[in-house]
C-alpha cells in the first residue's frame, strides 16, 4: 500500500496479523504510528518488548503475572477458600472487576472442545484438583455460557463434587440493562429456571 | 484490567490510544501480543521503531518515503506531466492502486477548513505551484468528495487554471458494485451531472 516506504508497508502487514485488525485498519494504524512523536512510538515499541520480557505465568493459578506466585494468589485479603475457574486470563480480569467478589482464580487455558481436539489433558484440570485441599470450600465454575463452556463446567462438576466440595456455576440470565423483548429464548429459559425468591 | 501484570496493563493503555481501538480491543490485543512468540512480538516492536527511524518525507511531493526524492518522483516510467493532488499520504497510496493511473502525486497535508483554522498557508500549496513548470500539462485534484475537500478543490482550480494548465477533478458518482436504490441523493445528482456518452 505504501510503496514509497517499505518499512511502513512492513509495519502495516505486521499489524494486519493481529486479531480484529483488517488490511485497511492496519494501514491506518501504521500511518498513525508514523505521525506519532518519536518518543510516543518508541514507548509503544518498548511496552511490547517489556510485556514479552517480564510477563510469565503464575505456577499456582496460571494467570499472567510478573511475579510467581502472582499478586492474586499471595493476596491475604482474598478469600482463599473459594476458587473461581475460568477459561482464559481476560475472563479472570473481567470477573475481578465485579464488585463483592474476592476469590482466587484458576485459569484452565481453554475449554473442552472435542471438534478441535482439545480434551481434559490439554487443560489445567490436574493442577486444579491439586489445589483442592482442606482449606478450599467452594469451586465457582465461570467458563463461558456456550456449548463448550457448559460441557467443560459439567465435566468439572462431576470430577470435583465427589471430593465433597461445593461446586457452583455462575448464573445465566438476562444481562443487566437489557430488554426482555429482545432476549433470545435460551437466555429467557435460563432466567426463568434460575429465578430466586425476593 | 490485568492487575496481576502491570506491563500488560501499560501496553493495553498504550494501545487504547491508537485510533479506532477501544479499551476492550486494546486489552484483547495486549493479551494476543502476550501469547505471541518472543520473536514475533519483538518483530512487531522493531518494525514500529524502524518506521520512526527510517521514514521521512519526500521534499518534492511530500509523500512518506525512506529516500529523498521518493521512489515515485524518481520513477522514469511514470507520467511526469500529470500531478495528482491529494490531502494525505493514504489517499495517494489508495489511488496508486487504481489500474491505468500512473501520475506523480502531491500531498497537501490536509484540506482547507476555516472552522479548524486551516487556511491555504497551512497546506503545501506554494510547493505545488512551485512544481508547475513547462513539463506539467495536467493537475488532477483528488481531494475527498466532502465539503472541505470540494472547497479545497475549487480553491486550487481557481489558483492553477490562470497558469494555462488543465485542471481536472476526479469523478463523483455511484461506487462500482453499489445499489442505485440505496445511494444518497447528492451522489445520484453527481452521477447524473457527470453522465457520459456511450
Amino acid at each position: 500500500m505504501f510503496k514509497s516506504a517499505a518499512s511502513v508497508e512492513r509495519l502495516s502487514n505486521r499489524l494486519a496479523r493481529l486479531p480484529g485488525i483488517g488490511r485497511k485498519s492496519a494501514a491506518r494504524l501504521a500511518f498513525h504510528i508514523l505521525k506519532l512523536s518519536k518518543e510516543e512510538a518508541f514507548e509503544l515499541a518498548d511496552t511490547i518488548r517489556e510485556v514479552k520480557e517480564k510477563v510469565g505465568f503464575c505456577s499456582i493459578c496460571f494467570n499472567i503475572s510478573e511475579s510467581d506466585p502472582c499478586q492474586i494468589c499471595t493476596d491475604s485479603n482474598r478469600q482463599h477458600q473459594t476458587i473461581c475457574v475460568v477459561e482464559e486470563t481476560p475472563d479472570a480480569a473481567a470477573l475481578d472487576k465485579a464488585e463483592g467478589f474476592n476469590a482466587l482464580f484458576h485459569i484452565l487455558g481453554g475449554r473442552l472442545s472435542p471438534l478441535d481436539g482439545i480434551g481434559p489433558d490439554d487443560l489445567r484440570i490436574k493442577e486444579l484438583l491439586h489445589r483442592i485441599n482442606g482449606d478450599v470450600t467452594e469451586i465457582v465454575i465461570a467458563t463461558n455460557p456456550n456449548v463448550e463452556g457448559e460441557a467443560t463446567a459439567i465435566y468439572l462438576s462431576k470430577l470435583i463434587r465427589p471430593l465433597g466440595i461445593k461446586v457452583t456455576r455462575i448464573a445465566r440470565g438476562l444481562p443487566v440493562g437489557s430488554d426482555l423483548e429482545f432476549a433470545d429464548s435460551a437466555t429467557l429459559s435460563r432466567a426463568l429456571e434460575g429465578r430466586q425468591e425476593f
